[in-house]
């Protein structure tokens, strides 16, 4: 932003004299919901690897929540914007570097940080796990989050990121960032089931969906599976 | 939220000497971007009133910015919610109670406000403008926000309020917080189309709207009108 210019000498001497700390102190924080779609191996090798809804999160090694698992992420300094804040504090906590996020929500409930008063904006990022190269952070089952301790109110910051996930896959081209570059249909479509919870009708889905692909012109060649065809993603056609 | 319980005495001396003033201080506000359409009385009695989309601005009294306009909004109160100050906040500077938000984004650039940092927490309503009692506040055309000198970065924020809200009338029935009980077709596609900034073609219009609609079974007698339908909003049949 332009550098603000005082009108008159009464509002240079009121912006002279405003004390920023008559304010009780509040902190902020930015903390980022990063959903990735992850293979569970099984032994069934004629059957599409099963896979699951992924949320990354640490281990808290200082309190308050010491021990429990968080969200990625940490204080915004002075002269830091959100974005900056998160990437730095990702390629800390996480290593992940350049991530592309949007802000999903900020929470501010009085009592969500036994500290002080902490406002935390939080960002939703969705990434392809093959790709992510993670260090002191860990892939979870959105399904097995119950039965972690986790800490502050982050249980419901990945409810409301799953929610609002759930609204935005069917009108975005979001869900494209956790695929890999080629895809058949029917793994597109598991993603779209694990994200939704709920299982699609394929003729529906591949209807719907198609003006967002285009053939490869490629077969999947993995043995014991019938060969696919290979899709990439394309902006709308429309 | 529950109350935080400390692990052990460690932790109880940790929280008891936490200095929540170790921070550069940094201030939260919320603000309100309210939209509404309002008629613009045309001289044509023939014709359907000229409508158009306007946002609800206030005019500062002090500094910074002072006597330039601004969205309705505060600083946030220390064992307030954002949205309990946000009622507070609108029933002062606008006089309108029980507002139905939603939150838009937060705004944290770093200099967005000359007397110290401040996080804005923005929020989103539409409102029928016909019931809105409204006092020490203004309704301004969107389209000319730009003639007027703005406070802080709120032409961006409205801006953005815009684009959340196009993005939105589309798959969700908030327009609806816009309409008065009973409306005709064409009234409502007024209103698509001055939200969205184009014309829409009728019978498409009709076709997608009316899973939304119910028809009253009553017409409007207006003078100099060919009666219309009048139509009410009801939860999508689906």
């Amino acid at each position: 932003m332009q550098k603000y210019k005082p009108s008159c000498k009464e509002e240079q001497d009121f912006l002279r004299d405003y004390n920023p700390n008559q304010f009780p102190p509040v902190a902020v924080t930015v903390d980022a919901v990063i959903f990735g779609i992850e293979k569970d191996n099984t032994d069934n090798y004629r059957k599409l690897d099963e896979q699951s809804l992924k949320v990354l999160l640490v281990k808290r090694d200082s309190y308050p929540y010491k021990d429990c698992y968080s969200l990625p992420g940490g204080f915004v300094l002075a002269g830091e914007t959100f974005e900056d804040s998160l990437q730095r504090t990702l390629k800390n906590k996480t290593g992940l570097t350049n991530v592309y996020s949007e802000q999903l929500y900020t929470f501010g409930e009085v009592d969500r940080d036994p500290r002080m008063r902490v406002i935390s904006c939080a960002y939703i990022s969705l990434l392809d796990t093959r790709k992510a190269k993670i260090k002191d952070a860990t892939w979870v089952d959105v399904n097995h989050i119950k039965e972690l301790k986790m800490a502050f109110d982050h249980e419901n910051i990945i409810e409301e990121a799953i929610r609002r996930m759930r609204g935005k896959i069917n009108y975005t081209d979001i869900v494209f960032h956790m695929m890999p570059e080629e895809f058949t249909m029917s793994e597109l479509q598991q993603v779209y089931e694990k994200i939704l919870g709920e299982k699609l009708l394929a003729p529906a889905f591949r209807r719907t969906i198609s003006e967002k692909l285009e053939d490869t012109g490629k077969m999947t060649g993995n043995a014991g599976h019938r060969p696919s065809r290979l899709f990439r993603y394309v902006k709308s056609k429309k």
